[in-house]
């Protein structure tokens, strides 16, 4: 069984973790920085872990793509792949950790203005005291209810808000992290009376938009907002009307409609909105990379011994 | 009984608060927004809660000086007091919650590495992935484990770090937030085991310079450095070499020897040193400075009734 890994991060530990798993199942490991690097005799692989979309698109023997990244909509457009029953995993999983943390960091960095702290201090100007806001007693209304919004939560929870709410597809959620657990038809319910809204969320035809110009104008006022998931769930030109004429605090943006976000997006230039490079949930995180390979070798060996593989894709529902 | 109080950020609910704590024990309130404003008839005031040295430099009859402060070592110099037994009151209790998010979010935005990426998104540039770190498996050194370590390590726990040591002069705290605590002799020891040191300590003899040239150096190279306390804990030169020549990872300081910052300072250009200009315990956050104002009230409550004052600062301790 040939199998290739294509990701430049990893490191020989990694790399003989992945070697032990496949030895184990009989399959025979090729590590590449790019996929441009694999050469004609693995190009018939049976497995890919990496973004391997080229290869996917003409390998008629590709039986299982792990992906390295929780998110697939790209993976799922007619004709990506040349063999259709060939099996897409995620990671979803391993970014619960990093992501999480980039959600507390940037909530906290817009409440307590250092962004403008941070800039006047670039700047060498000791600045004066702005107001500020703080996750204690806040309302903080979580939108996907997956590993990533659980991880938050958690975290959250030590901050002493209010009320943490979580919102998802079924309404129903067995982590305990979240004070109550509601479906996605009582968003508009839910908007007017949220403080931070966290947005975790897949690209599916169910989110796309699912932040619309009706009801970005249903938060309050004071309202910030996090999107970690995919761009497509914003009106971004809505959202940007609304932090430019001040019916919105701040927003922080880590995902966009168009990656990398183009240099003449008014995005760059909206008030009070924050911009990250899709970085929340990177690889450079060596705990993520680690939970990663952790879960593709373990994947491995159920592939090779013919069990059902974890976190499976069901290209029906889209995650 | 005379009573002023020197707060512009006070809503009317607070002042009625104030009012009706004072009209219990049959004081007179006054309230002004700055020291200049104190009148004549209100100069021999027994009581003040604000910043008022001046009339306590020339007011023989002034009996209580309540800081909204936490930090109290520029009145504990001679010659600050016309009545050397007044007493003073910190506010230490109030600034717990808003310094530890402080803590967190500036911990964060250095491990994540989200102030370069806020600095290019400022540019108008999407940035290439950097190297990241995680609170999560990191080993947490808080050296002070008043209000202010505590409410951090109760908060820090939730990020799931490998430990959290608390250091103190007595090596004993009630609270169960720290995996272990230890005294100030097995400082030195603990060191080089930090990944995150958080320094919130008030200013003491004992306290200045405890981070010295000597201790900086038996930091890891990949640290990073908080302090929240008073500047004068940190040998500032030894630190800014040390993060100039990439021995220690990053440092944020809230404090400093001397602020507000001098326009010419090393520090302002010192490689991986967040500045910001003493604001994580910002009284512009509502719920610290309802917190305080509790404090205030019930202190002069137990004032007006003889009863031993709470938070009442030991001139021979220094807090």
């Amino acid at each position: 069984m040939k199998i290739v890994v294509i990701n430049k991060l990893l490191t020989d530990t990694h790399k003989e973790q992945i070697r032990r798993a496949a030895g184990e199942i009989g399959g025979s490991v090729l590590f590449v920085d790019s996929e441009d690097d694999i050469p004609g005799s693995f190009e018939d692989c049976e497995v890919i872990y990496g973004f391997g979309l080229k290869n996917a698109g003409r390998n008629r023997n590709l039986k299982w793509l792990s992906v390295p990244s929780a998110g697939v909509d790209y993976l799922l457009k007619p004709g990506v792949f040349a063999n259709e029953a060939c099996m897409i995993t995620n990671s979803s999983g391993s970014y619960g950790v990093t992501i999480a943390e980039h959600i507390v960091a940037v909530s906290l960095l817009m409440m307590r203005r250092l962004d403008f702290t941070y800039a006047e201090s670039l700047r060498g100007r000791w600045s004066s005291p702005q107001p500020q806001r703080s996750l204690k007693d806040s309302r903080i209304l979580v939108l996907g209810t997956g590993d990533i919004g659980c991880c938050f939560a958690r975290r959250a929870r030590a901050f002493e808000p209010e009320s943490i709410t979580g919102v998802c597809r079924s309404g129903k959620c067995a982590d305990k992290a979240f004070d109550r657990v509601e479906d996605t038809g009582s968003l508009d319910d839910l908007l007017p009376f949220a403080d931070l809204l966290v947005m975790s969320l897949p690209d599916t035809p169910d989110t796309r938009n699912i932040l619309s110009r009706a009801r970005i104008a249903l938060l309050p006022p004071d309202a910030y907002v996090v999107n970690v998931g995919r761009g497509s769930a914003i009106d971004e030109d809505a959202l940007a009307e609304s932090l430019n004429e001040g019916r919105l605090a701040g927003a922080a943006l880590d995902v966009f409609k168009n990656e990398p976000l183009p240099s003449d997006s008014i995005l760059w230039n909206t008030k009070n909105l924050l911009i990250t490079p899709h970085v929340a949930g990177n690889l450079t995180l060596e705990h993520t990379l680690n939970v990663n390979v952790d879960m593709f070798c373990r994947n491995l060996l159920r592939f090779g011994r013919g069990m059902p593989l974890n976190n499976l894709i069901d290209r029906n529902k889209g995650y």
